[in-house]
């Protein structure tokens, strides 16, 4: 058991980059694979930087949408915070931002959802420390990521629904 | 509306490959943002088979698991079927195989589960064939792809979970 | 000597795989190298699966056509199979299909003859198991391969043109 | 000429991104080519955000210090701001972190100077808003800016060294 | 019919490289891939030099061998020279040498033979020049490249072997 | 201190290569980038070949020129020089000409100045070959790189200005 205690803003991070024509696919939009590279990268940064651990590794991405295409010339900005902390695992956000290449207008284009766990160096699981959401958005989140935990112990058959009362709550006439 | 009905294993795709130095993480397997830019190109060539469209675009990731690390060195397999069609979108699923280097037994690894949209030449959505599943594994999934839907619809809050029927009979006590 | 008898669909690999932008050339098509290794990947793959060795190296392109051109958002088709095994080496065949990206029909585009060697931790030659092929295609590229083994014997200076009886019989009078 | 005057945090852009197997040398650091791509990439992106102009390209390299190898593992965070803007050319200054793998202890591993021009869509150099430098350090890097324009005007042989009063300065008995 | 004669070294072409880790294969040798894509690169810019096309198109890999594995840290020499043109055709010969990483000693680790065609921009087949060889191993290869050329009709089907008089001179008792 | 002295073209290196869409910016030239990183790859085996030692490690880029964008489908050739060797250091010129895609006119686009320093497999100093010029360039930039080399140690802090005579020099009344 991990007793520490962090802040999402402590172990946030920014990945801006462009993209180049090697990047793109058909349609002239970033390629979908490399946008979830990139998620990858930077979300597994944050959680690294949170847990302090010789290496985190990729559990789950629990979900990705793409709602709006990102065009060949944007800059595109990826920020991951840590939702909300397991055991030994967390849960990282990663928001999409695009400025358009002319107007240079920011837009949200798309968010992913990822679970790392924490190892050491012969790749055993290790506590990590505990989060405290600060602003409205991070307690927000923080409490989805229990019902999304919850939700994903059942797909996998881990857990009964019946004992997933927050889940629950959702269903209820 | 798309009167065409199709079975998964007519646009089914198989990718293998290797795992090579260029495509690990630090600790000697295949990075994770790697194999999900695989499985972005596999599950799409699939639903471009499937819908029989100009072009088809990532729609959501909706769950990719990591059970089993890949290694430097395997060979990986990778085989996307459709699973469920909707009006103009399409749920994938990819199953993930290595051979391990040496002894070459076959281990599933992880599996995920994508969705994408058929678009024409000016990116609007078009109609896709229905789909009739075969297999019992093919039914389980094509059951299972409705709860999912129902259960990503209403994360976006675009479905009251009241409504939610199939997804709703989980957690009856 | 490996008394081993395998047949070529045992060790068959298929890698489909799209087109991108960054991997064409000038004139918006595939790039011929990247054709090139990604053909080198899926032969070595049919060879490892059908050696069951440590690993196999390429020992040489016996000959690779390139009749179509391969267009910008293809579906590439790759199938590799062993043709013929000799002592440590086996030749593979790869065929490349393609789908065109708007009508779908399936054409055969071009096709590739490697050679690989199968070795041990050690880097040294191991023996392989032997072929034993099954279909019409499969026979006759069985027998074409002994020709094109002898021809790159003496190509090499290893063998003496007069004692290449089956590729003599092709320039009899 | 551009009226309009920023300050060099309203363009600022940071990249975080992982050292992977595929990015080092043969000492297992960071490749030097890979980073100077990496400092041009997120360079160029601090000078369109102060320009607003269509595209900005690369005009010059001014100068890169390698001082610590970045090792494989290591969490690396560029951070690029713009320095100084002439009338249609920006100066902008990238400094490197690298967070170590294990402690997580920062450390400033190196810094680069590069010049961008403003271009519109045929090309052609466009004007750039000034600069209004705030902390001790832009002021700082400010004022060295036009040092370092002289002296590469000087070597260019575009201005007699006579005419480079701030440098001369730097000379003088 | 282009009535322009060239000789070999006026278009020849020469690539130097490393081997760093991204581009190795699971036995730190420079990936068999890697180095068909190096040599399909260079071989077609002095097909291009001596064409003086706007294109030029790959059309077959006639024969690569890999004698001698590169390993990683090697300097890497590829030297392309066009051994023979045919009527919008040219065959181009690529020899590889490495430099040891730590005794510089240059090997010839081996070499490959490749065809291009020359095109104009509506991808239709272009005359090329004559070459004149000059030095004995251009020589050489220049009456080699006839033999192959009969050899690579006669295996598509497309020549009698009773009309490739150079080649059946090799088989004559 | 080493002994051996050696000329510029004994340690010249040269990289001619392709220009293909996955390399390029949003404006359809060579990603600036990617040249940085060509040019620190040819260089780096320059100042291999010239110290003979275990490895050499970028310790600079003392400038790079970007006067004449690189269109897509040009032919790059860079040519690599020692100008100046140091007790462990060297710096090394790169000269960089394009062929036209389709005049095929060279025209010199950029150049590149940097420093490399030789270590042995303990990654410390080690002493290299002193540099004879031979041509007028050679000796015109063996003379600059010691102006360079104060400048870059003043720049740094580690040179006091009264010191470089030679860069004195150049602003005399």
């Amino acid at each position: 058991m991990n007793k520490k205690i962090k802040t999402p803003s402590e172990s946030a991070a920014v990945l801006t980059n462009l993209v180049l024509p090697g990047e793109t696919n058909m349609l002239n939009n970033l390629f979908g694979g490399e946008l979830l590279a990139r998620m990858d990268r930077i979300s597994s940064i944050a959680a690294k930087r949170h847990s302090e651990s010789y290496q985190v590794v990729t559990a789950s991405v629990n979900h990705v949408s793409f709602n709006t295409p990102i065009p060949l010339g944007s800059i595109v900005k990826l920020e991951a915070k840590v939702t909300r902390a397991f055991s030994s695992s967390m849960e990282v956000y990663v928001d999409v931002w695009i400025d358009d290449p002319v107007t240079q207008k920011q837009t949200k284009s798309n968010n992913g959802i990822y679970t790392f766990v924490a190892v050491d160096e012969h790749n055993r699981p290790v506590p990590v420390p505990q989060i405290q959401p600060e602003t409205e958005e991070e307690i927000e989140r923080y409490n989805a990521a229990l019902r999304r935990k919850q939700l994903s112990l059942i797909l996998a058959g881990k857990m009964d629904p019946k004992d997933a009362h927050e889940l629950k709550a959702l269903f209820k006439d």
